[in-house]
């Protein structure tokens, strides 16, 4: 694998992995002209988009206003994640690539080069807006414009877990980050506004309200004396085995016992790992193999792309007790529950934060075991 | 108002609200055969629905499986909400109703009235498992099935909130019950499957995951000398003023500063109380005047009506720092951000419990102050 980084016209980073070496795509300039039509991406970040604490529940808000105008499912003809073409420019200057990761240019944080702003732990009486600051980047899988990462072969795959990690270490390594989150959001009904095949990786300045739900429960599970509770997780459904989905020596992928969605896959390594930097080379390179089995079903489940949201969750940084205690693990959720009908967050969900799933997970991992 | 109990065909419960004395609707007999095809309600609990503990984040979700089936947008002339005639029996034996209350055909938590079976506090160690006890009801607003909340009378409102109140009061006390929850689902938007004019109630076995936050943000708050959270809250808004969208002397309605949601309004009483049946009469007299404007402001924002979810928080009725602390208050959010688009939950509020709204709460009150 082959990193090179270079420029975007408005001065946002860009960086190439190859599968070759020698391409120099990293020195092809950009030719727009981008001054008129974008936000500058490392300024403005106060005015424009700020990090607001919901004091009632105790939760940092991004309020990103400039997202409104974002591009919204332009013509395949005018992708801008497409490579550039003589006729046509395009946010990868280069006429190909493998994978490529660049600074979003409608990002909801951003400021990550310009130095520590990370926000002060918060306390009750502690500052109730913060800047918007972090880094948002998006990771195109393939110069495809129809594929999809279920397409991609598992060389491929390897090096998107090449670049998640680099970006893991890279970001997560900046002054005021306090945790990385690679994710892809795939399908139109959650949303998606560019259908090349691409995902996103968000540093956050502050450890978001899942992961510190998850470290709460590590803390009490060990304190009880329990041990590592994701050890104990991965342990009980592979003794279990009712919502194992796939498997290899080094990944094991099941349906969770307690799914929140109709359709909701854990990926877990056989051996813990805190983060994807620190997963083994024969991890990383079988991660391809179940995954990609695991995305073939949830497409042949019932015979149409499966919209979808994958979400690494990965310790953070700075915190001794999450470096040694956290379980990395790829959480697959889709909304769909079934042929032309989708889960949606109403009342329950959305209002009290309490899920109602319609489809047991042990149903859920057979019929994933039987979509092929 | 007048409030009488009958029963359904299949043993469950309907509560009559009547604006009138003498109306005998709850003596009227549910002439249809439920036999067959309805789960019956009180019991096949164990079986068919459960709560399982998500051992990773620390919160119960609803497994339901039978409610797949449930019934999905029916035509306008088998609508079972409708009142019954002589030729079609819907849930409502009676030819006409105000507001009607009855459990619902095809909850996620059922088994109120066979006592106490509630779950005991998780532990590290607990139980991964209970029966989804606990109650659904479904509540309609009006008769008319072309209504929505927005087009009721005042009065028809005192009389909801009668219900609300009432309902709050008696399955509160039941055993076993933690938490009681009335909200409205509205638009097809976020997956309302009937038409008719109707909210539900819940009355959960625990403390929901977003009551849990606000009382424990609650409780620092008044740790740290602050006095009450809510008050707070209210006091701030009122004196910055940039965020409110309507009040009169007993409600105030604002975008929260910190709203996860393009269009969120909550709606607070002017002098705290910790739930519905703690309001005064006088309170409870003037919410229609506020709440129905905020709603015909919403409607009239993009001249379409408005998908939203309107979710009372009330205090838990078990616990003695709530009753006296907690700060009733009605949230109502929208998952439409600009005509034509739609606020998704995608990667980052789905995966890591990080909401990104794309419109500032201050413009989103200016428009809805301009929205008539």
């Amino acid at each position: 694998m082959w990193k090179s980084t270079g420029k975007l016209a408005d001065g946002r980073e860009i960086i190439y992995f190859d599968e070759s070496a020698g391409l120099g795509r990293a020195e092809l300039p950009d030719r727009r002209d981008l001054s008129a039509d974008t936000v500058p991406a490392h300024d403005q970040a106060a005015a424009e988009a700020e990090l607001r604490w919901d004091r009632i529940v105790g939760e940092w808000v991004v309020i990103a206003a400039q997202r409104q105008d974002r591009t919204f499912l332009p013509p395949t003809d005018e992708c801008p994640l497409c490579p550039s073409t003589p006729g046509r420019l395009t946010e990868i200057p280069a006429p190909g690539y493998d994978v490529v990761v660049f600074e979003n240019r409608f990002p909801s944080l951003r400021g990550v080069v310009s130095g520590d702003i990370g926000l002060a732990p918060r306390t009750a009486s502690g500052p109730a807006r913060g800047p918007a600051f972090g880094r948002c980047e998006v990771v195109c899988f393939t110069s495809d414009h129809d594929a999809s990462f279920a397409s991609l072969t598992p060389r491929r795959v390897r090096t998107v877990v090449e670049a998640w990690a680099d970006r893991t270490a890279v970001l997560g390594a900046a002054a005021g980050v306090a945790q990385v989150y690679c994710f892809e959001n795939r399908g139109e009904e959650i949303g998606v506004t560019l259908h090349h095949p691409h995902g996103q990786i968000y540093a956050f300045p502050f450890i978001t309200p899942r992961t510190q739900q998850m470290l709460a429960q590590a803390r009490a599970h060990a304190a009880a004396g329990l041990g590592n509770l994701f050890d104990d997780l991965l342990a009980g459904e592979l003794a279990d085995g009712s919502r194992i989905v796939a498997r290899n020596e080094h990944w094991i992928a099941f349906v969770p016992a307690a799914a929140r969605w109709p359709y909701e896959v854990m990926l877990y390594p056989a051996v813990r790992a805190p983060d994807l930097p620190a997963v083994s080379e024969a991890a990383r390179a079988g991660f391809g193999e179940v995954y990609l089995d695991v995305l073939g079903r949830l497409d042949a489940l019932f015979g149409i792309r499966m919209p979808y949201i994958a979400a690494w969750h990965q310790a953070p940084g700075t915190d001794p007790f999450a470096r040694r205690e956290f379980g990395l693990h790829l959480q697959v959720i889709s909304v769909r529950r079934a042929p032309g009908k989708l889960k949606y967050l109403a009342g329950t969900e959305s209002g009290m934060g309490v899920w109602i799933n319609d489809v047991t997970p042990e149903a859920a991992a057979r019929s994933l075991r039987e979509a092929r």
